[in-house]
């Protein structure tokens, strides 16, 4: 049994944030057995790791995320989305043919999600089998858990980006029995979007998601262009999701990242469907898709998730992505005029981590739960008077030292 | 004689950045002696530092932030500007009526700043003459160059955070001899803004502008809340800058921050009179004040500079508040919806240097300008192609590994 000890920062829900100070946690290769106020004596044989005053909160889930556009993080900033995807995107993805372009970019990626916090992750791949297989591989031995996608296009991929339907089909199959080999890392259906699928290729992967139990992840809704496009391409749809749903890839276990211009309709239809919404503010605000409704979505009762969305988001770190989050939030409240309160900084902290936790089955900082922690100091940073654990909480979130994440917790290990 | 090497990256007006690869930079103590393809004959005895496939750039101005909000960085984004003020900021700043406080912080502070490529700033200190004094020597010691101001508020700050208007005019005087002793840094008259100065001591402040041949800055319709308050303690204006206008505190010399909600008016009359504006993105999203129309600035010729405006920001890298410009103006124009260009990078990287070099009378990288630069390296980060110097500048403002920059210049000397 180990046993650390620190200030403990979890939300138990949206609007519940737990600060327990000076508190231990006691955990196994099973699980946490227990939290605790003082060293519990029933483990005195346990080996106390004790962090001070050094906060411990769970690390983050990043629930949408394209780990083949990790070189281009940064680059092309200046388009909006499908002129992006042409010119920046699907060229950097290409790339991925190649297996040693994989391994190199790849082992790098993995180490600094760990570096920065993120155990957890809802992640696309690109189209190539073996690439994926790469990326699971070094997301496992870094510590990283959670779904990994081959993505699936058989149209509109533009130059060396673009399968046949069978070859998609065939490689989807080839990429689920392979990914068998991993403990920690499952495979998720991952049309790219309704431009790249298909009908027959839509209806294949709903089909394969139902034989072989599996989640499903896509887009929705991001852009206006591309929302007219899917409706050309869907003439018999009113909205873009139609497209997923006539081809069961719509249900309880379906991400969909974006939803920027989800209407109504299209927003009750995700309620009664159970699909989760992963909001991706920083790739909002960069590719000009504009500022989602995630205020209304959580009073409507819809499951929403953060994303950073790399590389049409500009930053990997969940921190950085939970202070976007209030930032769109905050815009989103301009625009409406209707001082629909913005996102506060534990309600947007809770949609990186005890909400997406659930999309794994975990709970967090409870018995039975996984361990998956950072340990965070910050006594390197000027205070003029003794600030409060809440306080440092919300410092950590928008600002931190270089190298102020001192330790990470993956699965039940440290894995930093 | 020294000489350094590099890919050279600089703004020389909005829309020219210049990009000289494997050029060489010949300074001594007195500026820039030349730029150069290839190392030049006639300085074969030169010093040469070769940064190799590094990029340089001209080191950042920060024309707007305050020394004294550095210690709550990150802390209180969840309220409107004057709330924020009398419940954190106040607070805050009459800490540093302790010497001992302000020469713990502002050491920090003024380490920072060079570690992030800041070299110039146009600061606020707090109302403490001694404080003052005690940050300009750090700045100093540092290598950080510019204007600081002590602020002047005689009324509306609440517990032990206010003057009499006579100790505001007088330790401003002593400020002013005071500050004599520094080379490279020198006074500014810094009336907080017009809800914190009587008339009485606005009509001092002008005349001590005057006298002593100064700059002024201050701030200028940031919030609405703060413009009604302002219209109320000057019923006989029309506009918040007319509370400047009348006691000599506007000119060509004057820099206001934010200028978020200056109508056509109030930008004439910035146009006219010469002054700049700063636009601080990050505070102006932070504390939901709004998005400046800085295109529209931009297209009537008014200068404007980027500020952080610590701790109403969130940052003190000015990378990352160039990038916020980008952000916020790509918000502007989804607020407007009138397809008004949103700034791109190079355009917000010339905001944050070579414009606002001006302000010190200074050229950016010229021959006889003093050498403020920035070293940074990204060979670390995973590429998938080779990319073009334009892109490298571009992913430094988005992103950088830690410990990127490798080497600051200020005013000609090596700093970090």
């Amino acid at each position: 049994m180990d046993v650390i000890k620190g200030n403990l920062v979890f939300s138990k829900s949206l609007n519940e944030l737990v600060i327990r100070e000076n508190a231990y946690i006691a955990f196994d290769d099973k699980g946490i057995e227990g939290i605790y106020d003082s060293f519990p004596s029933h483990l005195k044989d346990a080996n106390l790791t004790d962090y001070g005053n050094a906060l411990i909160l769970p690390s983050f889930c990043d629930m949408h995320l394209h780990a083949p556009q990790y070189p281009m993080l940064g680059i092309g900033m200046d388009l909006p989305l499908i002129d992006w995807l042409n010119t920046y995107t699907f060229p950097t993805e290409a790339h991925f043919a190649d297996k040693e372009v994989a391994r190199r970019v790849y082992s790098v990626l993995a180490k600094e999600l760990i570096k920065k916090g993120t155990t957890r992750v809802a992640m696309f791949s690109s189209l190539h089998t073996d690439a994926t297989i790469i990326l699971m591989e070094e997301l496992e031995k870094a510590g990283v858990v959670g779904y990994v996608g081959k993505v699936n296009m058989d149209r509109n991929g533009g130059v060396n980006l673009q399968e046949t339907t069978e070859e998609s089909i065939n490689e989807t199959i080839r990429f689920i029995k392979e990914s068998k080999k991993f403990k920690h890392l499952k495979p998720i259906i991952t049309p790219r979007f309704t431009p790249s699928c298909t009908n027959e290729l839509m209806e294949a992967l709903g089909r394969i998601a139902r034989d072989y139990n599996l989640p499903i992840q896509s887009h929705l809704s991001e852009n206006v262009g591309e929302i007219a496009w899917v409706k050309e391409l869907h003439p018999d749809t009113t909205n873009y999701y139609e497209s997923y749903e006539k081809y069961g890839l719509w249900n309880s276990r379906t991400l969909m990242a974006h939803c920027v211009h989800s209407n109504e309709k299209e927003l009750s239809a995700i309620k009664d469907a159970g699909v989760a919404v992963v909001h991706c503010p920083s790739s909002n605000e960069n590719l000009t898709s504009g500022y989602a409704r995630v205020r209304k979505m959580l009073d409507m009762g819809i499951t929403v998730y953060l994303g950073s969305d790399i590389a049409g988001g500009d930053h990997l770190s969940m921190f950085d992505n939970v202070a976007a989050a209030i930032r769109a939030s905050k815009a989103r409240m301009k625009m409406d005029e209707d001082n629909t309160p913005f996102l506060n900084v534990e309600e947007a902290f809770y949609l990186a981590t005890t909400a997406p936790a659930s999309f794994f089955g975990d709970k967090t900082f409870e018995k039975g739960a996984p361990l998956h922690a950072i340990v965070l100091t910050d006594d390197n940073l000027p205070t003029v008077r003794k600030l409060s654990v809440k306080e440092r909480f919300e410092r950590a979130i928008y600002r931190q030292e270089e190298n102020a994440i001192k330790a990470v917790y993956s699965e039940n290990k440290r894995v930093l």
